[in-house]
């Protein structure tokens, strides 16, 4: 908990978990490390990269240990590419999708994500990248289908994590519901669908639809749907990797709000 | 070798590599054994999935053998995810820089690829598969800081490989000047560009030159580009996977070459 840390601006909400997690890879920790919503309770590095990584160290109350690539490798997963910097950081608070709405308002802009179903840890990742990039305010999944954040996430999204919130709903129908009940566009994108992105709806409030790779969108969620677009391709094969997709979206989505 | 197979419409050009290599995963097989520039020596299938794979064995001359998943994991490489059906399959054709040349004299449009030292092969399996959606001639590769084409890079193309072939040169610049010269327009990626994305300059014959994650485009490379642009996001993160940057650049070119 942030209690008596006086440097800390914001108080976390509730935790997602109680669990701490071990975040790895140059990116991912550094932003880790920034985000004043949570804490480092071990810090392992490279003696060798300590003059890339000191200046990180300026962000934490702890002592960072200098450790081998041994050490590093056994508080990892098995095939974790920790780049020689790994952080046991206290989790991020759970934000909700009443959170995100109440936020969205005040807004002139939003963005969201919703992933149906999409169940790959390294895709789920470079999507939340991607949706930092262009400034989405979250990414929502549903609880049951999707995994917990894990190294792997956090490491894909390559700092992503601390910037775009990923919130867990119970039913993703409902919550598109109240997504347009607050002032909320949703899109989703569907190969069969006969409208080309580039035709989208502008919109200040916007929600992108995803669904996972060949299953595609399910019938509820694509049902409530306010417009279903298509990536028109000009080649061999139709269908992108799905955070491939998710980024074009989000290029063409962050125009629209722009323009 | 296609002697002999009078289905066969056209003859294969020198083999890029003489070794077989196992295809494996529904969309990468079924494109490899429709591709009628390549032979299948072995298929392995779950029997299970019969129903599924059936059509594709329309294709092949040879006999496709059911195996057990055991068996199916046994010939691929550890953690290959193969969804029940395998392929070892003769190499693809060789295909140089003078083809490419030669084939786009004759193009309305024409979009190619340049890889500037991305090594990852699920990075180059993803931006073949980007590619061949959006319709590029081919992706070039400097060969020695290249990996030969592999399962994971076939699978990750999910097909891909099949429509836009890997092109491997000795030399990038050498290889963007031939392209110059030939009508091309070369566009790096760079975050540190002034131009946007979507102010590049309209272009029937262009080509994407990316630099690797992190390191960017090599000094050499970057001078021989005619434009830098660069993906402006408007979030917290800056960068965006190099795959999801391919994909996004050849999504707003590919519109390019339609207007």
């Amino acid at each position: 908990m942030a209690g008596g840390r006086s440097e800390r601006r914001k108080i976390p909400r509730t935790p997602a978990s109680s669990q701490a997690l071990w975040i790895y890879g140059y990116h991912a920790v550094s932003a880790a490390l920034k985000n004043s919503n949570r804490m480092a309770k071990r810090v392992l590095f490279l003696h060798d990269i300590l003059d890339q990584v000191e200046p990180l160290f300026a962000h934490i109350d702890i002592k960072a240990e200098p450790a081998s690539r041994d050490q590093i490798t056994k508080v990892l997963p098995p095939g974790a590419v920790h780049q020689g910097i790994a952080a046991l950081m206290s989790p991020l608070p759970n934000i909700s999708l009443e959170d995100i709405c109440r936020d969205a308002r005040i807004l002139p802009n939003a963005l969201i994500v919703i992933l149906d179903r999409v169940s790959d840890p390294q895709n789920i990742g470079a999507i939340i990248r991607s949706a930092s990039v262009f400034g989405a305010m979250a990414v929502i999944i549903q609880d049951r289908n999707a995994p917990q954040i894990t190294g792997v996430i956090a490491k894909t999204a390559s700092g992503g994590i601390e910037h775009v919130p990923l919130v867990r709903v119970i039913n993703l129908s409902r919550a598109m519901e109240t997504l347009k009940k607050n002032g909320f566009w949703c899109i989703g994108l569907d190969s069969e669908a006969t409208t080309d992105l580039e035709q989208v709806k502008r919109s200040s409030h916007s929600v992108l639809v995803l669904g996972a790779e060949g299953a595609g969108l399910r019938r509820l969620v694509r049902e409530k749907c306010d417009e279903l677009v298509r990536i028109q391709g000009t080649g061999g094969l139709t269908s992108l990797n799905v955070s491939n997709a998710a980024a074009v979206a989000l290029y063409e989505l962050r125009q629209v709000s722009n323009s």
